[in-house]
C-alpha cells in the first residue's frame, strides 16, 4: 500500500516521479483564469480562522455538506466556526473519490503543515492546529500567492468595473505577481435575464457612451475593452449555456433590444439574435488587440429557486446542461475566421459529453497565428477532477496536440487553491510518465522536459504574451 | 494468470479482498427495485429446469442469442429446453466482455455448485448437471430469496393492482423477507399511447373515483397511493424517454385529456402538458408520505415493429435514447422544491452521456431532509455492466458523496439474479480498495467498514426507512 | 521501462503476446472500407519520396502541423519535400498521446525499416533514409498492398463512376487482392447542397434513366446498384450528419425535388423528406442483393470557409457533430425491417457520446439472417485512436457480442496505412488478454483463437460473403 498522499502522490512510475520532481514541481504558476477579488489581494487581510478561509465562500464544500444531510446552518448559516469545520470534517470522510478530498489534504499539508487525514474524529483537533498555524504564520493573500510561486493572476471582471485595485496593485512593493483583469461582458449580452436594462444604463454611464440602440452597446463595450487593455487585460471570458449564434437583420435586433430595455421578457432565441453581432464585434476587437477569447460552455445556473431566494447566486445550486453545441459554435467561430479576424480562443466545456466536439473543433481553425491558437481549455469546475483532467488531456492528445496545451488554471475564489496546479501537474506527469514507461512514446529527456514545463507554465506565458 | 472467477474474482488488491470478504460479502440485500412477480413468490413453485429458470423470460439472453444469428425458435419459440440451453451456451462463448457472461457463471457457481465455464461444448453437460441440482435441491422462489440473504424486495406495480399477493406474503411463515409494492403510474401518464382511455376507465373503477377531467385522475391516483401505502409501499417509480415538463393552463389540459379519452392520437408535446401537473401532485403526495420517488430516464422501447407484433413488449427490442434532459429535469424538480415539497428522489439514466448531468443535478436539491436526499441511481439495465457501474460510482464520487450512496438493486425478473449484488459489491470494493492502496484515500478501517457496509446495505435501509 | 514500440508494443500480458503473435499478427487483411484510388492502384506508380507518400494528401498530418502554428506553406503549400517533412517531424514530437505518433512509427518500422523516433532533430536524417529505402525498394501501390497481406480492398465510389479501374484490376497478374467498389450515393441524396441539380443530370445520363421526378432518381440509382453489383460491389456507404428520417406524401416530395432541381436552396428538413423514401428504396435493394449497408453518422464538414475557398474539401477542416440520433435511426431501420427488408447494416458513429445508443440499437434488429447482422462499426476517423478503439470494443462487449465483430478497416487514402490493422489487432489482443489474465474470461485456447482470428479477418470475410 502506498503512503497516503505523500511526496509521490499520484506518481505511479519512475518516469512520472522524475518528470514531476525535476521539471514540473518547481515551475511558477500562471493562473490565467480565476475569481479572486483584487480588492482582497490589495487589502491583504489575514483570515480569522480556517473556517473563514475554507468555508466562507466555497460552494464545492457546501454542496458536499448538504449531500450528507447537514443543515444549512452549518454551511452558510450562523453556526460557530468550529461547528462548521467539524461538520465539514464529517462530510469529507464520505467524499471518497471526490477532488475536494484531495484538495483539502494538499492544502492542509502545504499551507498548514498538517498531515493528519481530516474526518469527523480529527476535525476538532485539526481546526485548532490550523488556527494556530494561521496565528503564527502569514496567511495574508499576497503571502499565500507569493509562497505558491504565482507569477500571473487573471481575475474575472465586469466591463463596468473601474479596475481600481488592479491599478493599485501595480505599485505594491514586495509582491512579485502580475494581477491582471479579464473582460467578462456576460451581463451586457444576457438580454433575457432580469436586470438587463439597468445594467445597460450603468454601462452607458461608465463608458460615457449614450446607448440608444444595440450598436451603441457595441461602442460602449469596445470603449471598455480599450480601457481594460490599458490596465493590462489580455483575456476576455464569455460564459454560455450553449454557444449562441443567430443571424438577424438590424431592424429585428433593434426591436428586440428595445423590448429588453423596456423591461419586457425576451426569449432565448431573440436574445441570441441580439448578442450574436455583439459577440462578433467583440471577437474582432480581441483579435485586433491580440487578446485571447475564453468561451465557457455548459453551466445551468440557479436551479433551486427556494435557495436562490434565500441566499442568492453562486452558492452551490448550479449544474451541468446538455444542449447541442457543435453547429452554433462552428458557425460563430467561422463568422470571425472568414474575415481572418478570429482571435486566439480557448474553448471550455462543462459537460464531458462535449469533449470530442471541442477536441475536433480546435482543428478547424488552427493557423500560423499562434501555437495551438485554438486551445481546449483544461477540465473546469465540475470536471476539475482526476477523471475530468485525464479525459481532457487524453482527448486533446488523441485529437489535437497535447504538447502545446496552455495547461491549468484554478477558476477559484480561494487563496489556498493553488494546490490545484500541483494536483494537475501530478496527474499530467503520471499520464505522460505511464505512456513513456509503456513504450508508447520515445524516451528523450530534452523533449519530455520541454513538454512538461511547457504544459506547466511556459506554453501559457507564451500564448498570452505575458513576458 | 488469476484463476477464472474464483473467490477473489475482480478483487485486485489486498484491501479490496479484505473489504469484500470481511465487510461486504455477508451483508443482507435490500433489493429496492425489481420486476419479480409477487404471485410467483407467493405460489412458490419450483422451476422445471434451468432453461425455464434462465431463458423463459430473460430478454438480455435472447438479445445475445439473436446477435449470434440464432433463430427465434431457440429464444422465445418452441425448441426443446435442451436445444435452447445449448444455443445459449454457444452464444455465451462469444459474449466476451459482457455482464451476461459473469452473471451466468456467478449463478452457476452459487446456486448450482457448477464451476465449469459454459460454452458450446459444455452446454449439454451443464444442462444435465443443473437440472439434477434443481431436482435434488430447493429452487423455489422463497428458498432462493432466503438463501440469497434478501431482507427486502420492492416489486413494480400498477396503481390498479389489488396487491393481493403482497398482503398474502405478510403471513407466510418461514419467509423472512419483506415483499413490498412500488407504485408505477406510467400508464396513467402516457396519454399519447394506445390503450390510455381504457386504462383510465379501469383506474376509475378500481379507485371508486368518477373520472371526468384530469383533476379526477389525480384524485384517483392519490387514492391509490394511500392504498399502496397501507400495504407497505414506500417507493414510486416513473419511467420516461425524457423528463417531461410543460406548463399549460387548466383549460388546455382538459382539452388534451378529452381528446385522449376519445381515443384521439395525442402528441408528445400535449402529453407533457397533461402529465406535468399530475406528476407534481404525485410528487407532493410522495413527499407528504416520505416516499422515495424513482425516475428512470432514457429507454426507447419497442423499436422493432415486426417482432412487437409477433411477441409483444419486454422481449428484447428496447434500446437507449439520447434526448436532452437537463433543463426539463431541473424545472420539474424545482417546481416541487420551491414549495418545499420535493420528496426523496433517485435519478436513473440509461444513457451514460447523461452521467455528468445527473451527477451534478443531485447537488441542486440536497437538503437536511435525508442523507443524500437526491440519489444518483445505480447503473441500470444496459448500463448494469462493470464499466457502467464503475462510471456511475466514479461520477458520483467526483460530483457527489459516494459514501452516502444507496447502492445496488437487481431490476430483474429472475430469482437467481441476486448474484448481481455480489458482482456490484466486488466492483465497489475493488474500486475503493484501489483508491486506498494507491494512497488516494486514508486507510481507516472503521471508516472504510462504514462506507462499504453502508453502500452494500445500511444506506438503503436508512434512506427508505425500512427498519 | 518497456522498449519503445518494439515487437510487444501494447501487449501488456503474456496472453496478449500469445494471442497477437500466434493468431492475429499473420492474418490477412480484409479492408472493407477505404478511400484508396483504384486508378492509383491500377497505374501502380512509385512515390517520389516519403513526403509525397505521407504528406501529399493526409489531413490528419496537416491538422497536427497547423496545431503547432506551422504555416500552410509547409502543409499544402509550395515548400520543398524536405522542409515539409522536417516541419512534420517537429510537430510530431508534440503529438504525445496521438495515434499519428504511433501510425508514423509503425509505418517507419514496417515499410522503411527505420526504428529511430521521429522528431525535430531526427527528421532530416529520416527523410534521407526513407527516400533511400523508396529508391531501393518497391513502394508501388500493388507491392505495398501485397506486402501488407491484404486480400480485399473496398474503395468508395460514386454511383456515376464507370468503375473502369476496378474492372481492369481483375486482370492484373501477380496481384492477389480483390479491389471492389462500394456504392456511396450521398450526392444523389443531399438535395440541400450546392451542385445537386447538376449531379442529378449527370446521374440521368450515366444511368440512361430520364429523371423527371424523385421516383426516377430511385430508378436511376437502383440501375447503378445493379451495375455496381455486376462489377463485384457488395457494400454501400451512406454518410450523414444525423440519420435522416421524415415521412411525407409524394406530392410534397415532388415539390421539394422540383425546387432543388431549379437550384433553389432546400432546407435540411425538406431534404430529409426527399431522401427518406430514396434511402428506403435503396435499403430494400441492398437487402435483395444481400449487400451490407454502412451508415457513417456524425461528421460536420467544411467548417472553415476561408480555407475551403482556398483549398477545397477534405483538407482537414471537418469536425464532430452532436445531433440527436436515436429516434430517427430507429425509425429508419424499422421502416425497412417491418417489411422484413432490412439489409445487413454497419452503424458507425463519429461522436463517442453515441456509443451507447448504437451499441444498444444493434440488438433491436438482430436476426437469423447473419451472425451479428447489425454491426457496430469499428472506431472511425477522429475516434480511430487507442481510447476510441477500446471504448468501441468495450461498448460492443458490454451491449452486444464482441466475438462476432467484423473488425477493423483503414478508412484511409494512403497505401502505407495498413499498420492501422496491426495497431487495432494489438489493442484487441491486449484487451482480451487482460480479461483472460484477470480471470474474467475462461482460458480456452480454441475459443480464444477463434475469437481473435474472427475479429481480425474471418468474421468480415464471412459477413460480406467474400469467399
Amino acid at each position: 500500500m502506498k503512503c497516503f498522499m505523500d511526496k509521490d502522490f499520484l506518481l505511479d512510475t519512475q518516469t512520472a516521479e522524475k518528470l514531476f520532481h525535476e521539471y514540473a514541481e518547481n515551475m511558477p504558476i500562471c493562473d490565467y483564469h480565476c475569481h479572486l477579488s483584487p480588492k482582497e489581494i490589495y487589502e491583504n487581510k489575514p483570515p480569522q480562522n480556517i473556517t473563514e478561509l475554507w468555508l466562507s465562500g466555497d460552494h464545492y464544500k457546501w454542496r458536499a455538506m448538504r449531500s450528507c444531510g447537514i443543515d444549512e446552518k452549518y454551511c452558510t448559516g450562523d453556526a460557530t466556526a468550529k461547528e462548521k469545520f467539524e461538520k465539514f470534517g464529517y462530510a469529507l470522510q464520505y467524499c471518497i473519490g471526490n477532488p475536494l478530498y484531495h484538495w483539502a489534504h494538499i492544502e492542509l499539508q502545504r499551507y498548514f503543515g498538517i498531515d493528519t487525514p481530516l474526518n469527523a474524529k480529527t476535525a476538532g483537533e485539526i481546526f485548532d492546529r490550523a488556527n494556530e498555524a494561521i496565528e503564527k504564520g502569514d496567511f495574508r493573500p499576497q503571502s499565500l500567492i507569493t509562497k505558491s510561486n504565482v507569477k500571473v493572476v487573471c481575475t474575472t471582471d465586469d466591463p463596468i468595473d473601474d479596475l481600481k485595485y488592479h491599478k493599485l496593485l501595480k505599485d505594491v512593493s514586495d509582491f512579485d505577481c502580475k494581477v491582471l483583469p479579464s473582460f467578462r461582458p456576460d451581463k451586457a449580452l444576457n438580454a433575457h435575464l432580469d436586470g438587463f436594462a439597468d445594467y445597460i444604463n450603468t454601462l452607458s454611464e461608465v463608458s460615457g457612451v449614450e446607448i440608444k440602440d444595440y450598436k451603441d452597446v457595441i461602442t460602449a463595450l469596445l470603449n471598455r475593452v480599450d480601457y481594460f487593455h490599458s490596465v493590462g487585460c489580455r483575456i476576455s471570458d464569455q460564459a454560455f449555456d450553449y454557444p449562441p449564434y443567430a443571424v438577424a437583420d438590424d431592424e429585428e435586433i433593434e426591436e428586440i433590444f428595445s423590448r429588453a430595455m423596456n423591461g419586457e421578457k425576451i426569449s432565448l432565441c431573440d436574445c441570441d439574435k441580439y448578442r450574436t453581432p455583439i459577440l462578433i464585434a467583440l471577437g474582432k476587437k480581441y483579435h485586433e488587440l491580440d487578446w485571447a477569447m475564453e468561451i465557457h460552455i455548459g453551466a445551468m445556473r440557479n436551479n433551486n429557486t427556494l435557495m436562490f431566494n434565500k441566499i442568492g447566486a453562486d452558492t452551490g445550486f448550479d449544474s451541468v446542461g446538455d444542449c447541442e453545441i457543435a453547429q452554433p459554435l462552428s458557425r460563430f467561430l467561422d463568422a470571425l475566421n472568414k474575415d481572418d479576424k478570429l482571435p486566439k480562443t480557448i474553448l471550455f466545456n462543462l459537460n464531458d459529453k462535449d469533449n470530442t466536439v471541442l477536441g475536433t473543433m480546435l482543428g478547424n481553425f488552427q493557423s500560423a497565428d499562434a501555437e495551438s491558437k485554438i486551445q481546449f481549455g483544461p477540465a473546469w469546475w465540475f470536471l476539475d477532477t482526476m477523471d475530468g483532467m485525464i479525459n481532457q488531456m487524453k482527448t486533446l492528445g488523441n485529437l489535437g496536440v497535447l504538447g502545446k496545451f496552455v495547461g491549468m488554471e484554478t477558476d477559484s475564489r480561494s487563496f489556498t487553491s493553488y494546490g490545484r496546479h500541483e494536483y494537475f501537474r501530478r496527474i499530467m506527469c503520471a499520464l505522460i510518465g505511464r505512456w513513456v514507461e509503456d513504450g508508447w512514446y520515445a524516451y528523450d529527456e530534452g523533449i519530455l522536459k520541454e513538454i512538461v514545463q511547457g504544459i506547466s507554465y511556459y506554453n501559457a506565458i507564451k500564448y498570452f504574451n505575458f513576458e
